[in-house]
């Protein structure tokens, strides 16, 4: 056994240890001194010598540093070559200076290979930078290339490509400084929602995405099914009669799960399971919408945040919102500094100051009715302005009503809370003191993006549920378990979804959802 | 606008702050008094007083607190009852003394109506507890039910219930203590491991689920439609000659992404275009298996994390998941400490001592023709000891031999590495050592469980890619974007995949796969 780990440690090639898996920012990092011939022919004697990846590069070295990674550019001078690497850990990458004079034979040829996109491997101490930008650069004593990248042919070669142009090479558009950074502020995104929900002790529930009921009657889905669909002769049949005559159905009962099956709009209903159980729970998932839609907004496959709380109004529901959206928020302000920076520079001019707002202020509140009214108010002044000039008691905001409000009216986040029974869905807790008019249920607007959670009490009455659903001609049989939690230890709790990719398009500034995920879904759109 | 803030900050019910949500876990409390009466006919003063929850519960108060959960057990004697309390929070609950004589008539009412299962809020403080169980407990001043529970009815009244039988409440059984403690763990696991990636610095890309492309080859997919498919009359359908005739054919040029789609088996080549361009990246999602599969061990839908690292080979992937697993597993250990007993106590006498083994002992290696060697020398001493006593080099290790491996051989998590390229998938790098026999992959063998991760190198070298493919008699133009990672500034790399669920049985000592997920879906079985 040990001659056997001893035997594989020591068959290091010259890019052995990835030193962010081991890496300086938590673990000690061990790397493995670059070794120009090739790994297999040439026994060397082992040298350590770490990696440093570009965004922990920070202050000068005592000793020689490996900078692993992509070139950017090339400036070849007449007594040194400025090598600029990118190696994905952050957006500016890094600066190796070539000393032409002082490089062997074998870093020059190297040289000669180096284009935009090749990878690379460079051996050298890091040094204090002489120009402004970076703290520290890499005084490159060797370097190797081990990944070509012929330029008549890499779909990147050229600078500036449109995001359109991007989304057709899906695949290679993390390696712009756009989809890069994007990648990163989304990835802190996650991770800081995460960190929240588990400081506060909330229980990470992952619901289930293939269902064989359509609870939230949202409409368009997609059907998961492993019968046979090439030719219509591989279906399983069977006859029905309907008295005009016999029909020929699909005999789902032959499918995978011995019934019809869907991928889920909505994780809500499995997550008032177990908040009924563990008290605060959460989701975080995908979840699919087959709508027909091209817009800038919407994807075929998503992912929500569906947190629930039991023993909890709609007030905690905002409450909690709140707390959560700035705790993410400030996270990605903390932790992804230069990349803002860049969304600021070339996406929103306001991104930076938007996102303190958001962290720093109040986010104000306002009834559904009161929102109606300053509506009116204002759209009296000047009717002409509005696409949807006619706002009253049951309209459905729109875009540009949501937008005024949280921009103009209020210029900050705003909740518009307690919404006409007829607009939202039939398991909103009805408002006592309403005239049974409005439900407990509630949108964040957002300056700049419009509605960001939609969220409600739930009701928990049995009673009343079944009332509402009687209303709505729903089958309480398809509904058997989640009314079961209204009749054992029914408690009120609320919950609320929020839309992860229009957070992230929001958080970078950027206007297209497409950005905002690594292969997006939409109508005629599955590549990758 | 303030009018309207103040209205709904006033407008509170019984029951309307979630202290966990603003909770004294980060946050400070607000709550707000019990008031016995209907929350809206009665308008009584506010008195903010704390929620506690059952976990938080550790020293006495100095005034009254709130504690809402559901009673698993009421006892009453003749001065005091005694009400257990859980709130999810932890295993334990909480326990309330309500002093009988000392409690007003509202009180003594709520009190009847108390049955297992049932919701109540309760006012009194925290007390350091006369048992020796609990540190503290309530003294019961007020006691209300929200929520009956009525316990002819109850699938889960009494005490003991099997596995089995609670899987067809599944919405209900995570109010039992084993999957109640499992869901715990489940969190604590995943939080740990989006913690452990994002210090280390690896973006979390979350890849899609819906695929056009079969890229693993891996079997039994799922196909996603929008394709009308009840009647056959509702499918649209195109003729297709073929010399000996016509057939009718599905037209998935009209379904939602313009030919077939699936769902994916994994996200690994996803994975890889990221890691290409970020360098360390991980993904931690579902992914589905169309199986006929009725084991213990195998999901149609389950959850894998894989990560993917640039410029790494195989001892970086099988460190990192070293790390990675020492680190989740001794954050479970930290935190879900009276949950581990409680398995223990039932499920695995030796649990506890197993995840301290894990996190303590190095992880032993081993090649996989070392690893023949062994079973062949043991396997000779008593074949009929064993159910597959043919071993050779080709062999594909079954169940029976990791376990020995890693249980008797090495007595300690172990890796095989360099496995036989002919039972390892195409993508692997070939061992240039090896006469070209052998792939870089690894698979880490667990005590207990068996086989929990499976990783490789991936063949970065566009030549040698291109003929393992043609070997495979797959279709270069399908993979274009895949191999377009080989033309274009390639790197070694490499990546592993943990199956998520399997790492939660094994945490929590349980042994069905089915345990480990909130809503299991297999064949036959996609309720709720």
């Amino acid at each position: 056994m040990w001659c056997a780990v001893h035997r594989l440690t020591t068959r290091v090639s010259a890019f052995s240890l990835n030193s962010a898996a081991t890496s300086s920012r938590r673990y000690n990092a061990q790397s493995v001194a670059l070794r120009l011939s090739s790994s297999t022919s040439e026994a060397s004697p082992l040298t350590v010598i770490p990696r440093v990846k570009a965004a922990d590069a920070t202050e000068a070295s005592e000793g020689p540093v490996l900078v692993k990674g992509w070139v950017r550019t090339l400036r070849k001078q007449k007594e040194v070559a400025f090598v600029q690497i990118n190696d994905g850990s952050n957006l500016g990458g890094i600066q190796c200076v070539v000393p032409l004079s002082e490089i062997d034979e074998d870093t020059k040829k190297e040289l000669d290979k180096v284009s935009t996109g090749c990878a690379v491997v460079i051996e050298g101490p890091l040094v204090k930078s002489q120009g402004g930008k970076q703290a520290v650069e890499v005084t490159a004593n060797k370097l190797k290339v081990v990944g070509e990248c012929p330029g008549d042919t890499y779909p990147l070669a050229k600078k500036r490509h449109t995001l359109e142009y991007l989304r057709t090479i899906a695949h290679l558009r993390p390696r712009t400084n756009t989809i890069a950074a994007v990648a990163r502020v989304r990835s802190h995104l996650a991770g800081a929602i995460h960190a929240f929900f588990q400081e506060v002790g909330f229980v990470y529930v992952q619901t289930p995405l293939i269902t064989a009921s359509d609870c939230e009657g949202a409409g368009e889905l997609f059907r998961v099914t492993t019968l046979e669909m090439d030719k219509i002769s591989d279906l399983p049949l069977k006859k029905t009669e309907d008295g005009k005559g016999t029909t020929d159905e699909i005999d789902h009962s032959q499918d995978f799960f011995g019934k019809p099956a869907y991928l889920t709009v909505s994780g809500q209903l499995g997550g008032e399971t177990y908040a009924s159980a563990l008290g605060d729970i959460y989701t975080f998932g995908p979840t699919f919408r087959a709508e027909n839609s091209q817009t800038t907004r919407h994807l075929a496959e998503f992912h929500m945040v569906e947190p629930e709380m039991a023993f909890a109004d709609l007030d905690s529901a905002m409450g909690n919102a709140e707390q959560m959206l700035k705790y993410v928020v400030k996270h990605v302000l903390d932790k992804c500094q230069e990349d803002l920076e860049f969304f600021s520079k070339f996406y929103d001019k306001e991104l930076i100051k938007k996102l303190e707002a958001l962290v720093e202020q109040p986010f104000a509140r306002v009834s559904y009715r009161d929102a109606i009214a300053y509506l009116q108010e204002e759209i009296a002044k000047d009717p002409s302005k509005w696409q949807f000039p006619d706002v009253e008691f049951g309209t459905d905001l729109s875009t540009e009503h949501e937008r005024w409000l949280a921009e103009t009216k209020f210029g900050s986040c705003v909740f518009v809370y307690n919404y006409p029974k007829a607009i939202k869905a039939f398991y909103m807790r009805d408002n006592d003191e309403d005239g049974g008019e409005t439900v407990n249920a509630m949108d964040l607007l957002v300056p700049g993006v419009g509605e960001l959670v939609g969220g409600s009490q739930r009701e928990e009455r049995l009673d009343v549920l079944l009332d509402k659903m009687g209303e709505l001609k729903l089958d309480p049989e398809d509904y058997w378990w989640y009314l079961d939690l209204r009749r054992f230890g029914s408690v009120p709790h609320a919950g609320y979804g929020l839309g992860f990719e229009r957070l992230v398009t929001y958080v970078c500034g950027i206007e297209n959802i497409r950005e905002a995920i690594a292969y997006p879904r939409y109508p005629g759109h599955a590549e990758f």
